[in-house]
């Protein structure tokens, strides 16, 4: 039985790794289609997200299989229920990046941003893709050094995410009503992908490692 | 086995009743504050958020000791893990509740909501807290009937937030950007708060009944 846990664990790993690279690309290509107001772009992010929610259902079953199959207890059974609430954080990051998609397309063709907070959002796309290819990679090589960093990158979203407010709020905000509140709720989605990202980068170390890190709660 | 699962259901069931009326209670609180610029209440909400989170964790030590000791399969198992869900997003609701507060706090002893949305926030509180309350009868009463409104209320919230669009968005909104930026996201603290609570409910159901309502996909 430990045997076939192992191979249907490492199955498990290898579908979390596959989404978290799927929701990674989606988040790339909606922040790419905003900012260069690419059409075509925000239609694919768009038509895909239902192979994320597929991954997900795929995800699910297999953690199933295993409950059901090996009866897994102590640290084996939180480990597959870490990877039940991971595959959840990961379908929400695809639906976030899925609002940032139909943002794009709603302004076509013109730009959502205006230029002052390019480079904000530009930043924060950066930092949320490469959170989730982090997941990605802890999984892969399962080398969890990849996972220390994550704390930091987060922070860096929040910062940036902060700022924003400071630039919007500022009096002088020369875009209007309507351009604030699509930059307020972009920033949002933005904000909390990279929140989803934490948690799920945790969980999956938590999948590869049995154990979770920098964690005090009970929250695996 | 088959009796002291049911009885180890039957208690995870009452904690999940019980988590769904707290967080009902924190939503209300937290839209009077906001409503009266009541500091109290808000900083009562915040301070009370610490509960919600001992009761989502305590819900799951009850799902994984079911899980370990009872091992159970097939749609006994899928209960088990709709309730883990259910609890995480409890906990998230409590999480939008104490936004809520935090907002009524940071801008005490100014209002936040100008008179023209205030309306709008008094019903999306009312009908937020009513979905709440709604899960919390059903776990409570296991009249499943209760349940069958719920997506006519999440209709409800949904229609209110859109038309609070159209509000801030109005060329003749008078009350500038940093106000419009606050109603933005409060309007989403409850639209999400609704989501979760129409997830959340029918989990309860299919806790409760062996079936979720309304659902197809296999995202129990």
């Amino acid at each position: 039985m430990r045997e076939a846990y192992h191979v249907e664990l490492d199955n498990l790993a290898d579908r979390l790794s596959g989404m978290s690279s799927q929701v990674a690309d989606a988040m790339e290509r909606a922040t790419r289609a905003l900012l260069d107001s690419d059409l075509k772009l925000a239609e694919q992010v768009i038509s895909d997200d239902v192979k994320v929610d597929d991954a997900r259902a795929d995800c699910e079953e297999k953690a199933y299989a295993l409950l059901a199959l090996q009866a897994p207890v102590a640290t084996d059974l939180r480990i597959v229920v870490a990877a039940l609430h991971a595959a959840e954080s990961l379908e929400r990051m695809g639906d976030l990046a899925l609002h940032v998609a139909k943002a794009a397309r709603r302004r076509h063709p013109d730009p959502v941003l205006p230029e002052q907070v390019r480079a904000a959002f530009a930043k924060m796309g950066e930092v949320d893709v490469r959170l989730a290819r982090k997941a990605e990679e802890v999984i892969r090589t399962k080398d969890v050094e990849a996972a220390r960093s994550i704390e930091a990158d987060d922070d860096e979203v929040d910062d940036i995410h902060r700022n924003l407010f400071s630039v919007i709020m500022d009096k002088d905000w020369p875009h209007g009503v309507a351009t604030a509140v699509d930059v307020t709720l972009l920033g949002r989605f933005y904000e909390r992908y990279a929140d989803h990202a934490v948690s799920v980068a945790r969980r999956i170390v938590f999948v590869v490692t049995g154990r979770m890190p920098g964690y005090t709660g009970s929250d695996v």
